[in-house]
């Protein structure tokens, strides 16, 4: 039988980690939690150290997400990916910002190549990131793969601004956890 | 309350158009396969002209994709993105070729961005394409988004061999029915 269904979820304590009551509102707040996320996802040995969130402008909490690779048995299921699907499906809107409002994706790490590339359709305003590249490369196992030379000059061509290095030094704490653990799920 | 929960599905039509008892032992063939719900989902209305599909090397078909973007609006499924996560989910691997066996991604298209990254990560030893990138461009409005200059020797430094233009007229031909039919979905 051809399978034709997939079903994706968040453990429930990613619901009290993130607060749907709250406002997040400085970009240290917004990656703070996409940071927490990756770190209690390391804590509970089931994924990668790797958290992203989904916020309003406003500061409102539309969905987050976590590196859930290994517990589903999928590829796809990293953090941002996690967070872009449940924020659109949250909206009902495939395009983030097609009904006007602006929307932040905050993740933990540099995307990989194909949270890159997921990006680039979700209809974000503002991608804030914590660690770079080759913090996770140089703490982790894991590959960042290949990106387009030129990759934040692409994002901010599609009305996308980019800024890194928020709360660098936390975001690479949860890595080197997880590097020194020498865990590989 | 934060969404923790995502369900995404294949219309029944596709199990009628996917044969998980035939054995597709050619290039054309699975291209073939691929080509043909890309048409199928065009003539449905429901989604864009993409279908994928994932073989194993012996020729069975693991699992099909096609672009669900509007009816689950959700950017992250297109046609090879529900493929790779069918497909993992079947054989209850991250990485489809983890388990030993070769795997074959047949797309009608090229991968935009996002399908060029999550290929990264799927696991797979062949990438088999109908339609190039250029044909999607200049067909329809679809925009393939931004790949590193070098993205097939990318792949092929994983060990992903890059076959193109199979069956690219055929290809072409279900891009420009649903160009001509000034289709948005």
């Amino acid at each position: 039988m051809l399978p034709l269904q997939l079903h994706l979820t968040l453990p429930p304590w990613v619901g009290e980690v993130a607060d749907t009551r709250k406002r997040y509102l400085s970009d240290e707040e917004r990656v703070g939690l996409a940071i927490e996320l990756a770190r209690q996802n390391v804590r509970t040995g089931q994924g990668g150290p790797f958290g992203a969130a989904v916020f309003h402008e406003d500061g409102r909490l539309v969905a987050a997400g976590i590196n859930r690779v290994v517990p589903q048995t999928c590829s796809v299921a990293h953090a941002e990916m996690m967070a872009y699907m449940l924020a659109q499906q949250r909206l009902a809107s495939f395009r983030l910002n097609a009904g006007g409002g602006r929307f932040i994706l905050a993740t933990s790490a540099q995307p990989c190549c194909q949270c890159y590339g997921a990006t680039v359709w979700a209809g974000i305003d503002e991608l804030l990131i914590g660690a770079r590249a080759e913090d996770v490369e140089s703490l982790t196992t894991f590959d960042e793969g290949p990106l387009p030379a030129d990759w934040v000059a692409q994002l901010e061509r599609r009305g996308i601004a980019v800024r890194r290095d928020i709360l660098r030094a936390e975001a690479r704490s949860v890595l080197a956890e997880y590097g020194q653990a020498g865990a590989h799920y």
